[in-house]
């Protein structure tokens, strides 16, 4: 046969979906699995924008505009103008998913070969991503002792080069929910500016902040218009991921321009989703209140039962759906595997995603798992009973009971 | 401002849609513009798929998998093997449109630096995936003369270096309808066993085949299913390009873990284009039989009309829904703005698309145009009167009327 390409062999697979084959194992054989591995929400997407879809009304399905439906455009620039982003219509391409647009702009900014910081541990499909782009990611670690804060900006510096092109922050963090403050943002700018780089912010999880904290954008910074860039998504703003719809979002109109030939190089993005999403515009803030404290809840019985369990380290997050926790254990990968193929607790089990492969350091996170906190508040409590028991019987954890062991 | 990538400044523009400002200016001045230039059928979508998206009944809009809804997979494997393709639900991954299939096909495949060779004219945005892939197109040329039928095996020959890793064709051929025979075929069959490399077929117009003729796929040929890709695409089969659904397919079995991966970091297809695309696949024959008789009424006005004005030139093709015709012109770029900018008749105009922006070697193509049939047949009649006139006071037509002339 031919031979496969050398970056198609060097593609990352998913951490978050290679177990999957194990978790489908247990469930043939009956087993309950609690997925807190992936973070596709439990939560009901708007009915406005399901209802939208239910009344389409047209003959064809034709292609939209390359950039998206413009009236899409504009309410989506009126929306993030209620958040004082001061974005013009024309600064939006409307892209399939975020993971598009992110790829919109590692081509656009950045060629084959040049290097884009990113704070690790990251969102693991940036590595695919960078593979795909040709991008080479150089990671600034942060660290659960620091609460995944951003590191000093002296790590930054030392990791800049002349193929440094670009920083790419997640805020608030998936996979560490952490939020980053107003003062971290201007220290992202100072770097910015004095190397001439591109910031890019995904964003696609700033309505969920909690504990009275709001979301500070890389479009709050004056100053950067040139080299700022936010990736978005209404995937779980609304609960809505199989729509595929995110948005490239730029002040540089030059950059805009050339984002734009890819995005005319595929066509369109899916005309059905970005009624959806225009729809969802609609959403009332009762939506959003309902949401967040539900997520709260979930989120303060998730971190006060992981902390509760003995060797058990977890960091209170301000955003998102996500925590990286460090386990008592030998090593996650193993025990994740473990977890789907060999344990089981009144025939119940628990998917976690391994940490390691959002790292990019070798070595690094090889006992934190991410929890993704998508399940509704029981199911959650009985992962946590479910997850203590497993700790209590692996042979690789530090808190392992002896008498528990003689009878596993 | 932080630099433009080099790739993204090398980025095409589509040679389609960068005439769009002209034809929106045209229509601001209260103009008719028939489109002739764009793939967009007014076909309607079968009701089948719209219902199936109207009665959608759930309450979250999930990721789907990452290669696509099973038990779509599975019927569009049924709809392959109705037609003797051989083909299992596993070695498809459904993508976004055929773009997104054809990018996984490049990265899998090739390296960046490697050469892709295609038969040109081709479809223009091929050149946007392989800038996009860092991919090398290395055009094989057909010529006008021939009825753009594939050129001889020497021809390919003379081109194959060690970078050389794929031959892409599309059948029917987007931009000039031409029909690759079972013969053609098998000599691209020879080649790519000769040279050991992939061959990559886009034939997501294999409905629209013409005069009895019957679509020959690369998966009809035998002993080269380690070499075989199908690009497909639900957009031209069901009148349905704003679903952004297509599909990669491929019996070679590592391959397809390969695109995977790429699949896995984009995380699903679109879930409403899914839905839409398994329920298009209950489409009756009579839809299909009403379309392709419209199309065949059509490609008669188109070609008979075109080859009815003098000097112009345009082979009847065979299938799809485009022919590239010859005008009696010096350069089809100027022409074509000129249509848009100046012209009219009647307060009518004609956008086609320039066909140098189909070629890959400069110089070709200059005098041809890209023509989309995708009009209804009176509309067709119209904009043939149009063009006729046009040509007639066209400065640069060899058969401008001096009388014309003195009055335009």
């Amino acid at each position: 046969m031919p031979t496969i390409s050398d970056r198609g062999n060097l593609m990352p697979e998913s951490p978050i979906r290679k177990l999957v084959p194990y978790a489908e194992a247990a469930k043939k054989k009956g087993r309950k699995v609690f997925h807190l591995n992936i973070g596709q929400p439990d939560i009901e997407t708007p009915q406005i924008a399901l209802d939208a879809i239910k009344n389409i009304n047209f003959k064809v399905i034709e292609y939209s505009h390359s950039a998206g439906i413009e009236s899409y455009r504009k309410g989506l620039a009126e929306y993030y103008n209620k958040l004082n982003l001061g974005v013009s219509f024309e600064d939006i391409l409307i892209t399939t998913g975020g993971s598009e647009a992110l790829l919109f702009a590692f081509n656009s900014c950045l060629n084959a070969g040049d290097e884009v910081i990113i704070p690790e541990p990251f969102y693991a499909n940036y590595n695919g991503f960078a593979t795909t782009a040709g991008v080479k990611v150089i990671p600034v670690t942060s660290s659960i002792e620091t609460r995944f804060s951003l590191p000093p900006i002296a790590e930054f510096e030392k990791l800049i080069t002349p193929k440094t092109k670009a920083i790419l922050i997640c805020n608030p963090s998936n996979p560490t929910g952490y939020l980053y403050s107003k003062e971290e943002l201007e220290t992202l700018k100072n770097i910015v500016i004095k190397h001439n780089l591109y910031l890019i912010a995904d964003e696609v999880y700033r309505e969920f902040c909690y504990d009275g904290k709001t979301h500070y954008s890389v479009f709050n910074l004056t100053g950067i218009e040139e080299h700022a860039i936010v990736i978005d998504s209404v995937s779980k703003r609304y609960s809505m991921c199989g729509a595929r719809i995110g948005a490239f979002i730029s002040k540089n109109k030059k950059l805009v321009a050339i984002a734009m030939k890819y995005a005319q190089a595929r066509l369109s993005p899916p005309t059905f989703g970005q009624i959806a999403g225009e729809a969802a515009l609609k959403t009332p803030q009762s939506y959003f209140d309902n949401v967040i404290a539900e997520y709260v809840e979930r989120r303060n019985i998730v971190i006060e039962g992981l902390n509760a369990i003995e060797g058990v380290k977890c960091p209170n997050p301000g955003g998102a759906f996500y925590a990286v926790a460090e386990l008592p254990i030998d090593n996650a990968e193993v025990f994740c595997q473990w977890l789907l193929e060999e344990f089981e607790y009144n025939n119940q089990t628990v998917m976690l995603a391994p940490a390691a492969g959002f790292y990019a350091t070798k070595g690094l996170g090889t006992k934190e798992v991410r929890i993704a906190y998508v399940l509704n508040k029981e199911a959650l409590k009985e992962a946590l009973v479910c997850l203590k028991q497993a700790l209590l019987v692996y042979e690789g954890s530090s808190i392992r009971k002896k008498e528990v062991q003689s009878k596993a």
